[in-house]
C-alpha cells in the first residue's frame, strides 16, 4: 500500500514508519521535513499536500501540538494551539483527504492516554484527544467506499521520558514500537470507528 | 445558590431553569434574551457577561450549536460552528469564568448521546461533545477553592422530536424534565469530573 505518514520524522511517527517500510511504501510528511512539508493547522497546507502526492491507501496521522500547563493559566488563547493543531489537524486531514483516499483504504489519527486517565497540566491536549476519538466514531458510520476511520490513543512513550516523564508520575510508559503496532492493525485490519488504546 | 445558566430559553434550558427556580436564585442567559445575554462564540462577550453579573455559585450551559448534516458535506468551514460554539463556547465558559465562581461552586456542561452512539450527520456535533466531556475529565483534577466541574449527555429529547426526530431512528427520547435532573445532581451533589448520561 502507499501509506501517507504525517509526522513521521516524529517520536511516533518514525517508529510508526519503521514498522510500515518494510511492507510498504512510505510518504512521510511533516511540518519541516519529509517527501512533502504541510501543517496541519492550515486547511490550504493540507489541500496543496493532497494535491502533489495523489492518491494513496492510507494516510496516518502522528502529529498534533497541544499547550501543556497548568489550568489556571490556560486561556481561549493558548488553548487554541490544541483546537488548531491536534484537534482540527487531524479532522481536517480527514475532510480534504477523502477524495485523495482509494477505495477500502484508512485513516488512522492520534489522541493519547491523559483523555482517559488525566494528568495536571493536560486539559487542553486532553480536550483535542475526546474530540478526534468521538469525531473517528461518528465519521465511521458515514465514510464511502469501504474508507475506515480508526484513532491511536497510546501511552507516554519511553523514548519520551526523559522530557515528559516528570507529568506522568506512576504511568508505565510503552515502548514506541509497540504503539507503532497498533497503526498496522488501524491499516492492514478491517476494523472501523475504533479507539486503539496501548495503554 | 446563585445559579447562571446559559441557553435558559432553550429546550434543554428551560427545563433546567425549572428545575432549579424553585431552590435556587437563577440568572438566565441567552443570545437573544434573558437576565443577561452573551455570545459564547466570543471571549469578548463570555468576558462581559460574567463582569455584569458578579460572582455566581453555579454556571450551567445547555447551550452550543454544531452543523448537522451528511460527512461528506462536512468541511473545515462548517465543522467551525461546533468548534466555535459547542466546543470553545463552553470550555471558555470555565476558563473565563473561573474567578467569577465561589468556593465550592461548580460548573455543569452539555455534551450529548451522539458521542457515544453515532448518527448521520452528526460527526461535528460528536466532535465537541467528545472534547468536552475529555475536557471536563481532566480540569476536574486541577480546580482550585474546591470548585467542581462535571457535563450532562442527553439523550434527543422528547420535546425536539418534532424536529430532530428523523435523526434519530430507534432512540428512545428522554423528557427534558428528566434531564434537568442530571444538573441538578451537578450542582447540589459532591461529584467531580463526571460525565452524565440521560440514556
Ligand atoms: N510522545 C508521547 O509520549 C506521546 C504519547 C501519547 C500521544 N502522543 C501524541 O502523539 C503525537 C506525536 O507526538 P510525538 O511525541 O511523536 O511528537 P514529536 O516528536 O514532537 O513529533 C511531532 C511530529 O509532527 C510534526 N508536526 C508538528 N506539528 C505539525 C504541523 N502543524 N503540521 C505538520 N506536522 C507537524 C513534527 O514535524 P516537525 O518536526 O517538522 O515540526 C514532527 O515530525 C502528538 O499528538 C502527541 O500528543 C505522544
Ligand atoms: N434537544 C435535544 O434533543 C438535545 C439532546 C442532547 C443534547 N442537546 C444539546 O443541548 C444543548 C441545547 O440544545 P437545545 O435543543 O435546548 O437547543 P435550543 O432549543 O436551540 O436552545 C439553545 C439555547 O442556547 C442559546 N444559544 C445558542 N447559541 C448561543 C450562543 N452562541 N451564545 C449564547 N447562547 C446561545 C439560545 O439562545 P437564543 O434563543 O437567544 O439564540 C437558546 O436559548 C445543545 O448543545 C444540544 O446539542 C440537545
Amino acid at each position: 500500500m502507499k501509506i501517507l505518514v504525517v509526522g513521521a520524522n516524529g517520536t511516533l511517527g518514525s517508529a510508526v514508519r519503521h514498522e510500515l517500510a518494510a511492507h510498504h511504501e512510505v510518504i512521510s510528511a511533516g511540518r519541516s521535513n519529509g517527501d512533502v512539508t504541510v501543517d496541519i493547522t492550515s486547511a490550504d497546507s493540507i489541500r496543496a499536500m493532497y494535491q502533489k502526492i495523489g492518491k494513496v491507501d492510507a494516510v496516518i496521522c502522528a502529529a498534533g501540538d497541544a499547550y501543556f500547563g497548568p489550568l489556571l493559566e490556560l486561556t481561549p488563547e493558548n488553548n487554541e494551539i490544541a483546537v488548531q493543531s491536534k484537534l482540527k489537524g487531524q479532522v481536517n486531514l480527514v475532510l480534504l483527504g477523502l477524495e485523495h483516499v482509494n477505495d477500502r483504504g484508512s485513516f488512522t489519527l492520534t489522541t493519547g492516554i491523559i483523555m482517559d486517565d488525566p494528568i495536571i497540566g493536560g486539559a487542553s491536549s486532553a480536550m483535542a484527544g475526546g474530540a478526534v476519538r468521538a469525531f473517528v466514531q461518528a465519521a465511521a458510520i458515514e465514510l464511502p467506499r469501504g474508507i475506515r476511520i480508526n484513532n491511536v490513543s497510546p501511552n507516554v512513550l519511553e523514548e519520551s521520558m526523559d522530557s515528559y516523564g516528570p507529568f506522568f508520575p506512576g504511568f508505565v510508559p510503552v515502548p514506541a514500537a509497540k504503539a507503532a503496532k497498533a497503526y498496522r492493525k488501524s491499516v492492514e485490519g478491517a476494523q472501523t470507528g475504533q479507539t486503539y488504546t496501548v495503554y
